[in-house]
Order: C-alpha cells, then sequence, then structure tokens
C-alpha cells in the first residue's frame, strides 16, 4: 500500500500503533481548561497508544462515567463513534430500515448492532465466522456465514436489499453492496482499525494493498439509480479533517446511551503488552468477539504504574 | 445519448413530453378511492403531461390546497419533491450547514433556496445569469454569474467549502463538486427536467449526451476525504423503483410548508400549446425565473373545456 503510493503521509517503522486509549490524567499542558490530574478518561491518540504513557490534544479526550470501566473505556470510542457517524450523521437510519454489516463480531459489528437496536424496527443483516454466530447471534436479525454469497441471502429474505450497507472489506464488495442498496440506500466504505493495525505491525502491507483494489463508480449510475456511496475515515476525520468539535458532540450522544445502558463497548479480552503478538494472532484467526484491549498492568515489569493503556497527559495544543 | 446506449429504455419518437401537470378530475379508474370526479388535482406523469388529458396511476396524484392556483400546482411537485429529497432524505441538511446550487434562478433552484430558508441559518451559494441576480438575489445568501469560477468563488467565502453540493449540470463539474465538499460533505448529481425535455423535444441528443460524460470517483478517495457522493432521479425513483409511496409522505410535508406559508412555487410564465417551441427557447436561453407552464385553456381551439394542463383520469393501475 505504502510502496504503491496509495495512502498519504505513510507511518514510517518503527512506530507504536493504537488509536485510542483509557487511563487517569498524570499530567496538564498549559492553560488546558475542563481536566484535572486524576481524571479517569478516554481519548483518541494519533498513533502511539500501544503505550503506558500517551499525550494528545485535549479535544481528544473524555471523562469517564463512573460505572464504566478503564477496559470498556478502551474500546469505547473509535467502535461507537465509527459506528454511530456511518449511521446517523452520514446514513440518516430511521425507523423500519435495514442495515448490512459485515464482521458482525467485531468491535464496529456489535456498536452498530447495539444503536440499530436503539432505533425501532430495524433489521440487521451481519456476516461473521459460523463459529461465532452462537455468541452474537441475539445482536442481529439474520446472521450469514462470511464465506456465505451474502448476496444471495440477503435477497432471499429482502428482494428489494437493504437501505444501509457498512463495508470494511472494499475490493470486490464494494460492487456486491452497491448492487445490494435499495433505492435512496447509502453504501459505506470504512475500515477496519484493528485490521490496518494488524497489517502495520506485522507489515503486511500486500493484504493491505488488496483492500485499496475497488472499482471506480460511476455518477451517472448513481443518478440512475438513486444510490449513495461514501467514504468514512475516523482517523482521518479526527487528526487530517480537525472534526474533533464534532466528534465531541457525537461523544456526548453516545455517553447519554452508555448511562441509560442502551449501550455496552463488547471487551473481548485483555492482553499485556507483551502478549501483542498473540492478540494480533488472535485477530487474524478471527477468533475475538468485540475489542481486544492491551492492558498495561498486565506487564510484568512496567515502568510506571500505569493503569490499563496509560496515564493520559493532555495538552491543548495539537 | 440514445445512440450511445446510455440510458435505459429511451423514449421513440413521437412522444409527448412532460412529467408533472394539474387539473381537474374527469373520470376514475376502478376502484379509486379518496378522489372525485371534479376534484382539484396535481399529478406526476411518465410522460405525455403536456397535453389537455392525461391519465396516470392514482398513487400520483395529489389534492391541490385551496388558495393554491392551478398555475402554481403544475409548477409545484417535480422542483419541490426533488428538492426536499436531495436537501432532507439524501444528504441530511441541518442548521448551520451550507448549500451550493446550480442555476438557482431555474424551478429546482428556487425550491432548494425556499426550502433552506425553513431551516436556521443556512448559508446557499448559487449561481445563475447575471441578469438574474437582481430577481432573485434575496433567495440566496451569495450568488455568483454562471461562467463565473464558482469554486474558487465559494472557497473566497468559506475557505473549507460547503456541506452540499447539488449539481445539475454534471460533466467536468462532478470533480469541482467534489473538491468544494466539507469532510461529511454530500454531492448530488441530479437532472434538470426541463432541460431534459428540451434535449428530447428538440432531438439535441449532442447536448444531451454532454451530460453524461463524467469521470468515474474512486470509493478509497471518499473514504480519505470523508465524502458522499449520490445520483438523485425523482423520475426513476417513481416510474421505474416504485417509491410512489414514499413521495406521497414528501409531498405532505410539503403541502403543509405551503399551507403554513414557507414555501410557494415560482411561476416564470405562462403558455399555450401551440407556443411550446417559443417556451422552450426561453429556457434554452435561460431568460426564465422558476417554471413555465403550459396552459391548454391559452390554446385558440381546445378540443374540451380544459383548465390549465389538463383533465386527469386517475386509475389505481399502473
Amino acid at each position: 500500500m505504502v510502496r504503491q503510493g496509495n495512502i498519504d503521509n505513510p507511518p514510517k517503522t518503527p512506530l507504536v500503533p493504537g488509536f485510542e486509549c483509557s487511563g487517569i490524567v498524570e499530567a496538564l499542558g498549559d492553560n488546558v481548561k475542563g481536566f484535572e490530574i486524576g481524571d479517569r478518561v478516554m481519548a483518541f491518540v494519533n498513533y502511539s497508544a500501544w503505550a503506558e504513557v500517551v499525550c494528545t490534544p485535549v479535544e481528544f479526550v473524555y471523562k469517564i462515567p463512573d460505572d464504566m470501566s478503564f477496559s470498556e473505556a478502551a474500546a469505547f470510542p473509535m467502535n461507537f463513534v465509527t459506528a454511530y457517524m456511518m449511521l446517523f450523521e452520514v446514513a440518516n437510519l430511521r425507523e423500519g430500515m435495514s442495515v448490512l454489516v459485515h464482521s458482525a463480531g467485531g468491535g464496529v459489528g456489535q456498536a452498530v448492532a447495539q444503536l440499530c437496536s436503539t432505533i425501532p424496527n430495524v433489521t440487521v443483516f451481519g456476516t461473521a465466522s459460523s463459529f461465532k454466530h452462537e455468541a452474537i447471534k441475539d445482536s442481529v436479525t439474520h446472521l450469514f456465514d462470511r464465506n456465505a454469497d451474502y448476496v444471495q441471502e440477503v435477497k432471499r429474505i429482502s428482494t428489494d436489499g437493504v437501505d444501509i450497507v457498512l463495508d470494511c472489506l472494499c475490493g470486490e464488495n464494494t460492487g456486491k453492496g452497491l448492487s445490494l442498496l435499495k433505492p435512496l440506500g447509502t453504501y459505506i466504505l470504512y475500515v477496519s482499525y484493528t485490521f490496518l493495525e494488524y497489517c502495520f505491525s506485522n507489515l503486511l502491507l500486500f493484504i493491505a494493498f488488496q483492500w485499496w483494489q475497488v472499482e471506480k463508480v460511476n455518477p451517472i449510475k448513481l443518478y440512475e439509480e438513486n444510490k449513495v456511496i461514501a467514504g468514512f475515515s475516523l482517523l482521518n476525520l479526527l487528526f487530517k479533517q480537525n472534526r474533533g468539535g464534532l466528534i465531541k458532540g457525537v461523544m456526548d450522544k453516545l455517553l447519554n446511551l452508555y448511562n441509560n445502558k442502551k449501550i455496552k463497548p463488547v471487551v473481548d479480552s485483555l492482553w499485556a503488552l507483551e502478549e501483542v503478538k498473540e492478540a494480533m494472532q488472535r485477530i487474524h484467526d478471527r477468533g475475538n468477539i468485540g475489542k481486544l484491549i492491551l492492558d498495561v498492568e498486565k506487564a510484568p515489569t512496567p515502568l510506571v504504574s500505569a493503569k490499563y493503556i496509560l496515564h493520559t497527559w493532555c495538552s491543548h495544543t495539537a
């Protein structure tokens, strides 16, 4: 991917992956308002979240509700903000609509399923490895094996397709997803951050590159079929396009849903920093349901008395 | 366009153009409910609206409010439903957003401007021929000449672009429109029906063909830039995709806005059926502000005592 020049500013190795974390505020930048040392917080970070101490601009930091654990908080921001913005900011999910989501057992998939359940009469079609079906069957309406012909499976149940397709697979799935849309339906291409992190951390650029292989779309065809195609990258929105203020409003809504017990992050398992390779292998083997958390307290010789991912140092400068 | 095979089921000549009309119900199909002979109605028609008597399925027929004239009603459905669905169903217009619309003096352009004014703090950028600016300057926030470099003009006022681009120009304007979008912004390609009717009625297929020349869009670019591209064709939605039920709900909302004096169709001028050539020339010369109406009462020898476009015969069969 990097070799092919398909992304801007590719990260240079060595690098510390990770885009979100939770922990305790250890230090504040000059003039930072709204936080104090000792606050329990979760945060977005532009790389380097897989660390014991993290520094990030204050606009990317959010207080953790009292009854949310650090591991839940480390699993919350990326998945739920991504799911919420795709469903409600890009696609305008409303009562009675239908949604197709791939990797329904993953972090974003589970967040999508939970957020869909907050709207009356929403049908969720999901794909996932068959061995996950028992664990997640209550969260989606119709589950298909990830290797099944999901286009045919969906059409068998809903002949005129679905209103929203959320696609993290890309490649030939873009054409399939567009073909499944009802008139006025929305196809959204996004990326699974866990997948990208896995590729980067293992230098599996050829795998990541496959994601980038996708046919271009003719706007006239969209016009003729009354369809919408969108791309969504939370990382670009946060770190390249300066939309932190917008995300703040979304986080407020999501924390309100959490406090009302409408949504709850799904934590698959906790891992020591030294176990990152095994944790990544679990993702690669599609063994996880929900989010894997790197827990710095599980490290045998912590450099500082860290709580979960990090102590966060908040600065108001970017 | 037809020669190049770029549209499905191209109309065969001779044909009667026209997709909307108003008039009095003259006859009802078997089992038609909700209408009576003599009702004042407006309707969508799949071609053949430029006639004294029209037949259309009952799902495309709507009663005219008491204080709406027949000429207003003939100018209402296509422009306002198109504008409403693009702004609120596809693009999710909300408070504080900004919209760019081309042909701001045309029927859809004026409907867009009026609907934007129903949402607080919406900025409307419009392009139109300079000689129309005086007449429409109060309806949009910023007006540019149609030959100006509107990308630069918009960026001079709003450096980060706009939230919604409504483009009926297509061709190279698709790329320009996409470049003007803010992150999470929506570009919508639609067609001006008046323009298409003009092309068909004058067999100017080479002009229509230019509209169809547009670069394909890379979904990865949408992903990287957080952008949305959509196409909207009300005719296909109505007559190919069977979404008459959805349009009924939109018409209810629009008639409510009309009754509350929030919106009002802009009628440019009335013409006899025999004057259709001159009327089309006025559109081609961009002389109109709002909709041109063919008024069958202006015909020198009407075959029936027709009121404006037609007497409508409603059938519940398609």
